[in-house]
């Protein structure tokens, strides 16, 4: 048996999420269903960070185990001819046993895309979350350092989150803009459910102007989902990128496409 | 009846091109079902350049007359409320009856978008060429310089172009490049028809290698069809814009989010 990663592109509007699931298509599904393909065998595969229903992702990481003989180029083109064309492989790497997608993962990242217009985007449709109104992103960057670094993340996770522990190292959570575009980049050791589309959500709010600067900083603070408004939708986040240790040699990732 | 000019935008995707048929959906046809309805009465529209079925519009003009009083705003939001998510009005201004979306047109912007990779991008399906191998960027900008200028282009004419004249000002075509992502942009005073997809598949030939640099001007001065090899995808072409005389003040194009 050799070990393989390889990276892993969607557009999630058309699937409930990564993880498969008795009663709908999630992209795990047909990504195996593609590499088993190849294989000629069953493939299973370990993520290193499982996505919602309608998130997207640039840069999935996944891990798989196959006795088969095939190229790493053989691997992506097989693949790629089983698939949909909204999911995609972009590389394969062979690795040594002690690789894992989910364990390995040294940090995550994510971004967030808002674009602001009181007339909506057709070509981004799906794929972007709408504001009709101004986001300030000066008051949004200045919340978004106050929630930088290791804290107790209950505030921004999910009810339904089964982590053990709500501690994550938020290590950089940046807001940038550009003509109509707001992009949130955050990265953390790890995510907690919804914590990224949670944190969205309070900083757009800030952005509008219908909370105080310190209200993030509050929210954290009071440790309670109850206190922490709106979940942004699901359309405006994108799994960008796993980071490895070096002795992976994973190739780095590609320019995104993403506006900024 | 007062005259009325919009910005449209969509993904071609879905659309056997721009202008209405009979036994097919156009965008045309969904634009003027949802104008009529915020209008309480029938709209038809002329635009800038019609798309073929596949291609993508950023920065579309079209103009409308009617006689219901509406504001620019609601225009706006009443039609996209009655539009597919995949196409949207961006603007509308009221304008002067002399105003032409295709006769007053003093140019109009094509993108041509290019995604070179063994591995397809799944975020991007449908929304640019696949190059499979690599393209020499310098090549192609070499290639297109020979292009601009007023020229005879029946070579890079569809047989089934409708136009009295071949002869078109390509004011300007610059290839550029930045990690997997090559672009074409192409202004002239009017396009024939395929002339951007049939520059595109000259330029792709020279980029790849397959054909000398000196071959873009070849065909050009061949003036044949037959010599101009072939014609690039749809699903990488985006109309960006048109302009028009500054005194119907419409609005700037806004920042297209298409990498680059």
């Amino acid at each position: 048996m050799t070990r393989y990663a390889a990276g892993v592109e969607y557009d999630g509007r058309s699937y409930h999420g990564w993880q498969k699931q008795r009663h709908a298509l999630a992209v795990q599904e047909v990504v195996e269903r593609a590499l088993s393909i190849v294989a000629n065998d069953k493939i299973s595969s370990v993520c290193a960070g499982r996505t919602d229903s309608g998130v997207h992702a640039l840069g999935q990481v996944i891990h798989f185990d196959s006795a088969a003989q095939r190229s790493e180029r053989s691997w992506v083109l097989g693949a790629n001819s089983n698939l949909p064309t909204d999911v995609g492989i972009r590389w394969v790497r062979e690795v040594s046993a002690d690789f894992h997608a989910r364990f390995g993962a040294l940090n995550r990242r994510y971004r967030y895309l808002i674009h602001v217009s009181h007339a909506r985007s057709a070509l981004w449709a799906g794929r972007v979350t709408e504001s009709m109104r101004p986001l300030d992103v000066a008051r949004m960057a200045a919340a978004a350092a106050d929630l930088q670094g290791r804290h107790d993340f209950s505030a921004f996770r999910a009810t339904a989150c089964q982590a053990h522990s709500p501690v994550r190292d938020l290590q950089s959570l940046r807001v940038s803009g550009h003509g109509p575009w707001v992009v949130i980049d955050a990265q953390a050791n790890a995510f907690l459910h919804h914590m990224v589309r949670n944190i969205a959500g309070v900083l757009m709010s800030i952005g509008r102007g219908d909370a105080p600067v310190t209200w993030a900083r509050e929210v954290l603070q009071g440790r309670s989902r109850e206190q922490g408004g709106i979940t942004a939708p699901a359309s405006g986040l994108y799994f960008m990128r796993a980071e490895y240790e070096p002795v992976f040699n994973l190739p780095p990732p590609a320019d995104s496409g993403l506006p900024l």
